[in-house]
């Protein structure tokens, strides 16, 4: 169904913007492993709003509450319900919108959908808040496959024009968890800065701005994933363009690898110190015909600026079915990308979990 | 599973590239549409070697032979299954090349997985000749959605650095046509000449180039498709990402999004002469939230060059664990993105006719 | 997934006896659909403890939270997350019981299966407590269906060796109405009144005692469903093998067939009244191939008698690997067949809407 | 999808009977498992027509062509398609009934879902020949199954009201050869000798008869399968009612539980020989809460008469909608339930294998 994904590791978003609350339905975690709540929260953190200036001013405190699955701390082996209260709607900020279609968010496809019934209330199914429980989920599964020497981090790799530097072929968990810790989320904060400056002078012009995030997972052993439709791009794809916002995907050099000749692009195997097999060079992000090479995986994927935008904008009635324009008030992020970073890990994780679970490597 | 896709159109792709037969079991066709058997031929023709000069000198047939689920040229209800032999084999191009593993292809990944039993003569289930029955099955989802209206139409967008013109906003089915007839799949013919000496170039550096192909699908009504994992972007990169050498995939603007300020990217809406809604542009690619806009769907798949290249390259040797090199002889395209159009156009109309069954619109 | 059924309406059930909370989550029902609150807790209370003198006097309120997917008591088209408190737990029932698995309940098998870590607690998620999500999905099921003239209805068809009558070839709704409204879900009282009696002697000796249900769908038209293993019959199955102590299911005439001559058993066809055509007889219940003829579906389900007895029983201690005895005290049904009789309708009604809306009959 | 079964091994069938050809797509078989060519060809012969004088006299050789996915004798790990021709097809035999349904087949209820479209000449995809391929895939899990200490058998439990010995509660892979190699599938030969003249007396008034058969599994770990709708329960029932004229399944003693008291019906728990854990009794087939006890797993199925009897049956031409008579001629089993013994071994050899792959034990 269309708000679950996974094989072995089943994990189901509910929810609305403005409803009652949110959560997920997770099937498949493995008995046994422990839930450290402290570090759940900190990592759940990394998504929330106001955690500096350039971001919403609406602040939830998303606290995830066991409604099963999880006795003492522990994954029963039950399914796993996470339930996250909405506190702070202001249902107010939205009514007018409601027929007046926002260009570039789902109001208008999902009006005709469902025939005028979905709750669209704060984007309602479609918002962004519906990315804490994919944190919630995701968070527990990063945190059990750190146990097993599996690490991933992310950053945001453009916002605008800007870039931040690149990770090197072989990130560190260390690296990943300094990104972690910064409350804006890159390796160079020279680069850093300047996009922070990009993201103010979008909002200042009551505009917003898009950019691109940079994903990469560490400590995966070769052969896993399968062929054709459930190799790993498939299944991070699928996953990935269920995050608002998310407009492409690429693995490894990704679009990069179409403007290459062969002997550019082909990543040469060799022994490595150890005796083992790698490749010299990782464009092809860690997969080769959908299964893991062992070396990094690595993805991009490309965010469109914030739909919301202050700025007049034309749009319909579907009242009157005539023309007419729309400002859009209320807590906006100027940019999403920078809140979707902790979101993209938490994919990532879920999805390699399931992939380990699925061909019996954990 | 790996090599199957579609919830209320189901299709499964089998078979390897030096095996016995390849095809497709396709569930869910409607009962009572005809099969054009003559526009079928001529479809899968568009991906077979040997159309022009630039591509591989393996020539098969690929007749499709339906070995049940037809009747007198009409689907009966029952399971659509294909077969298309494989007759122009030549084993011994590639038996020593299975201890050593080429560059870029998924002989290493698919030798640890299946512990060395995976049959990769010629690419095995890998091959891109496994795009024959997608195409066979795409062909036939293809004449049963242009019935109600719905045309499908690819090009190559780029080879390397030189791009051919892009779609207009509202293309139509004689443009695809055009584009269908011609032996290089361009819009512009003066584009096309450019990109063709770029591939004879790398050709006769025995080397290889990637590509780009633009798609595009119009004549579909708004609201369909499903939000969060089953958008029309999740269910198409799902399948997109299982053509061999596609690294990355995008929608409306994509990466061109992650660039721009919201008032650029934002599509607004209007009323159009008929009265009905639309948008006055279409960077987001006819989706919103996953869901049909009612605006053309349009993406773009990025295509690695194919890895098989002259050149000698470094690789290991999985017998000794040593390093060592190879040449790879055989009969391979320098550009596998010019065979792959039809490919883009075939799983673009699955996805749209297992959308439109599901959704009930057909 | 283990806890989830359906292809178009997909249902979860998540929860254990005495965790936080029991539920369901529920995709795809028909947005804009009204939910009849109050007839639906009328539908719940049915499998409630202590509705007669018969079953435990374990009582919780069962109310449905609504969580997600339903505004001002209409469907939105967005998942359906519901909620039911568990008030009423005494944990220190069952505590001792966790080491020596009691017979016939799934405390052994699901030891081993999640190494100790499932919360067993009041029989955990395999409690019978956990069909009162399946009723409330069920009984919204059953409100939608009515409205399109589909009537589901059971009653008790055997305690341990005393009959009651059996369901006419075409039940009335009024009949099913009749029935709902009873204490004792039977067709002829004075059968009820001898099957309460066996269900009194069980409990009078610390034992228990089984029964079978008999179900009828009426108001299907023909056609609906799939050949093989998507038939009505293997749907129903599926998810009535999910029902705790169900242990046999039989369509029409079931294992009474498999006695028969051919020409006993062929329901031959006729033309009605009305110019339509059914059948004159019902032995296969109303289902051929797998798909409905248009008559009554009818099937019956065997329930084995509730495990926990206060009678003395062998098992074994799972810590010392020695044998011991067990005796079970605690709140429990002398006979479970007896709540679940709109347990059987709610499964029969999830599976009934989600046949309807996969082959776009609603 | 209908025709497709299984999570980590999918199974697909595929055909008409007077079609093409017949076959299965098999996903999920594990790569380097070796294929005994003659032992499946013996264990196919089981259930084909003409092998005794109880039987149709269609015979066909039924020899199953590996398409893909072996490789000199082995499973590779891609996709494994079986192809079985259809060489004695006489469709002329069945061309009028077409317009006047055969009672008690698919006809009228296929007709109605597939607007006449369906090709069912000989029964179509309903036919018992579909069963052909079953055996084949089956036969391969079996032969997987035996190489780690797993064995099925069935026999036939009762043909009309005559029945056969039941299994013992520990039966042996000896015993259960012994039955496979009888012409007649049989514990007791004296039994199965009034059994087959119960057959004879039908087919002489031109009838047919019903039968029961029991299976076992044996081997199998505590601790396999999963909770509410995922059980062995679950899964085996969802295959064994996609076996023609199945019509009830029931595990351990079934309906039977249902008569007793929960003093009898419970299987209490004991120490064995060796120190581990088992039951007494067997009275729930091995399985509580869905998963197994460690005990062998145990069940029954019901199997209607063959519907295709000589006798003069009423029935409806779908041409004029009037009244009219039908008699079926042909070749026809006058009991289908001697040639469904296999394939009842076959659909839980399918099931027990997927259920071992998916929890990860072989």
């Amino acid at each position: 169904m269309a708000s679950s994904f996974g094989e072995s590791l089943k994990v189901s978003i509910y929810g609305e913007s403005h409803g009652n609350g949110i959560g997920a339905l997770i099937e498949g975690l493995p008995a046994g492993e422990i839930i450290d709540f402290e570090k759940l929260m900190l990592f759940m953190e990394r998504r929330q709003g106001g955690r500096n200036s350039l971001s919403t001013s609406r602040k939830e405190p998303d606290i995830p509450e066991f409604v099963s699955g999880v006795l003492d701390n522990r994954i029963t082996g039950f399914p796993v319900c996470i339930r996250i209260a909405n506190t702070n709607t202001r249902s107010g900020d939205y009514s007018n919108l409601l027929k007046n279609p926002r260009p570039s968010h789902a109001d208008y496809s999902a009006f005709v959908k469902w025939n005028g019934y979905a709750d669209m209330r704060g984007g309602g199914h479609f918002s962004g808040r519906l990315t804490a429980p994919i944190c919630a989920a995701g968070g527990i599964a990063k945190q059990i496959l750190e146990r097993h020497g599996i690490f991933i981090g992310a950053h945001l790799a453009t916002i605008g024009s800007v870039s931040d530097e690149m990770f090197p072929m072989q990130p560190s968990p260390q690296l990943f968890e300094q990104i972690a810790q910064k409350a804006f989320p890159v390796i160079s904060d020279a680069c850093g800065e300047q996009m922070q400056n990009e993201i103010l002078a979008a909002r200042e012009e009551m505009d917003s701005i898009g950019g691109t995030i940079e994903c990469m997972i560490t400590g995966l052993p070769a052969g896993l994933g399968d062929p054709m439709f459930d190799g790993i791009e498939n299944r991070l794809a699928r996953v990935l363009f269920g995050i608002p916002a998310v407009k492409g995907v690429e693995f490894g050099d990704g679009f990069g690898l179409s403007a290459m000749r062969g002997s550019q692009a082909n990543d040469p195997f060799c022994v490595d110190e150890a005796g083992g097999i790698r490749t010299a060079t990782n464009r092809n992000g860690g997969i080769l015909g959908g299964i893991t090479t062992g070396m990094p995986v690595r993805f991009r994927i490309a965010m469109k600026p914030t739909p919301s935008i202050g700025i007049t904008q034309n749009t319909v009635s579907l009242e009157t079915k005539q023309n007419t324009t729309i400002e859009i008030h209320g807590r906006h992020d100027p940019c999403i990308a920078q809140r979707a970073v902790p979101v993209a890990e938490a994919a990532a994780a879920l999805v390699t979990l399931d992939v380990l679970l699925t061909d019996g490597k954990l």
